[in-house]
């Protein structure tokens, strides 16, 4: 205790000169932001954009250099100061009026009695998420997620329902590179959980041997040991079930999720026999034209950035700025480019907000190439 | 021109006035980052970790109220200047005492003549990035991922050669989650391109049907349906190679790569059949102790997060403040923890750097959940 008081001593005095630094400070701050309200004023009457990367790089290299061996600590000073200027300068200038547009005229709810396609088969996992984000409808299916894309894009189905993380159908790279193909928006998404049961055409004997998609075979590992069946690779789960109920195997059956085996009337004779229970698949529902729901609640983003230090850093900043939450993110990097990336995020969020809306405005300007893919609903 | 230059005219002024206010400013900022030079000094003696959560919180509580309209602004400032000034601290302190014996303690060069493990069998990809990785050496195969790290753990192999992203043959996440599991360090990677063969058995006639993992089939769609052949799937290409070679069945041949063409004696009649030529597995690979190379050129880490605004941005920002490049990242949320999220990433850097080394120990001393996954060249 006696350690810690003469601690606290010890500190006080440096503390003092920090609060009276920082009461002088926030003073000089505030000025500055309202500097950088008169320079928007003037850019607006001028028609000229908020970014001015050379007049930025000026000011770094400035402070750089004025702060001696703090130099590279003022630099990260400043381009915070000048990303939450810009953010102010944004707000006032309402810019971005593409999205604006989007956001005043877009329909707020989704179609009643929509056309739904999916990929693969009945009974396939995309199948249990089309049931779930549009409960009663039956939906069509086609085989590959082009195929989906293309019959949304050309008006052969309403929306489109397709996995874009950890699935065992497709890869993500894929989906999210026919939705940046098609310019298609997300207008809702759902999480599956992975289940797959043990089952066998009725009337045929015990199971021997299964068949079904390797990657199923493989999370259902334990139990297919445990009971001394032997595996058998099949394209799909769905294919796989339908397969069994077809032929009749005597001995054969499939693994496969609840929703194949009732499709196809097959039996189950066991059911939850993953090795783990959270493995879940997210589904996505896309969409040619935008839907944006007054209680949306994720915006989904896809921009590039500079491969330099910092540069991920101050977008992010800014969605901070807002109180909104990242609740995902992914990098690829962009083939033909070297040392440019592109990233995915979804944030929580509404567009309807008044500062949401301008700083997805904001970016939208500043940004070559940026893209709001929605905004959207959890199932 | 006129109107450019009566835009100048206008917007002097206020940039003077920046100017001015840029000056004291920085000047605060300076003695700021010296108080905070006293307070390390303190805290070094004391034995008192730099990070004071409360304290912050009391100096952002108080500037959002001094700063009034500015009040949000001004808390992204003073996460900004607090980060800063943490990092600098950190400089001072010689934080993170078991990733400091690390960096002085691991061999610099892998082993010679070493026994590395892969998944699958032979002729599959990870076939040849183990091939690429470790040229002259022939891997063991195992079945799963899991064995693999068992082996390495178990010290029956010295290295594990796995696929982390992008690949037809599991999934990212289980090997992360085993990496993190068997706390395996990762000490070289190569991202390795994914091409298609059609092959046959010498000797045999025209191949009317294929067999191969099903996502292979799907990758060379075009030219098996431009030639009419008829699929069907098997668990692994290098399987379905194996398959082939041993059966010899007429009219019936693989798709596979090259490696495994060539392992089990097939003839190749086309090569590249892939439908595009930019998809790449990337391999890593894993051992149970660290090797730092004296010119390392990529950090992986895994660290998580509270699910709050920002917390992902200040973290990146001081990778950014020492002009480190985030390379790769992605967010996983941990299953058994609503909203908090696992990160994996990849900055270019090497450890050996005093300055990289000193971040690397502060934020292992910051976090709850921080993992240095290794430094290491690409191949």
């Amino acid at each position: 205790m006696s350690e810690n008081k003469s601690f606290d001593e010890l500190l006080l005095p440096v503390r003092n000169d920090i609060d009276r630094i920082d009461k002088e400070l926030l003073k000089l701050f505030t000025e500055r932001m309202q500097c950088a309200e008169r320079v928007a004023e003037i850019k607006r009457k001028a028609g000229i954009p908020v970014l001015n990367a050379a007049r930025e790089q000026v000011i770094l290299d400035r402070v750089k250099k004025e702060a001696g061996e703090y130099g590279d600590s003022a630099v990260a000073l400043y381009s915070a100061i000048m990303s939450i200027s810009r953010a102010r300068q944004h707000n006032m200038l309402k810019s971005g009026g593409v999205l604006r547009d989007l956001e005043q005229n877009s329909p707020k709810t989704l179609k009643a009695d929509p056309r739904v396609i999916c990929q693969g088969a009945a009974g396939a996992f995309s199948h249990s998420a089309a049931l779930r984000l549009f409960p009663g409808q039956k939906p069509i299916f086609l085989p590959g997620f082009r195929d989906v894309f293309e019959a949304v894009h050309n008006g052969a189905g309403d929306y489109g329902v397709v996995p874009v993380e950890n699935s065992d159908a497709g890869s993500v790279s894929e989906v999210y590179d026919l939705i940046m193909k098609h310019r298609m928006f997300i207008v809702g998404a759902a999480d599956i959980p992975v289940r797959h049961c043990l089952c066998r055409a009725k009337g045929t004997g015990a199971v021997k041997k299964v068949l079904s998609k390797h990657e199923a075979l493989v999370q259902c590992s334990a139990y297919l040991a445990a009971h001394d069946i032997e595996t058998e690779a099949y394209s799909n789960t769905a294919a796989a079930a339908k397969f069994i109920a077809e032929t009749r195997l005597e001995g054969v059956g499939a693994v496969c999720s609840a929703q194949a085996a009732e499709e196809y009337g097959l039996e189950v004779i066991a059911a939850d026999i993953q090795n783990t229970d959270n493995n879940c698949t997210r589904f996505i529902v896309i969409s040619r034209e935008a839907v944006l729901p007054e209680d949306a609640e994720k915006i989904s983003l896809c921009f590039s950035l500079p491969h330099t230090p910092g540069s991920l850093c101050h977008t992010l900043e800014r969605f901070a700025l807002l109180g909104l939450n990242l609740t995902k993110i992914e990098s690829r990097p962009i083939p033909e480019r070297n040392f440019e990336y592109d990233f995915y995020l979804d944030f929580t969020g509404n567009v309807h907000d008044v500062q949401t809306l301008a700083l997805i405005c904001a970016l939208s300007d500043e940004m070559p190439r940026f893209s709001f893919l929605g905004n959207y609903k959890e199932s």
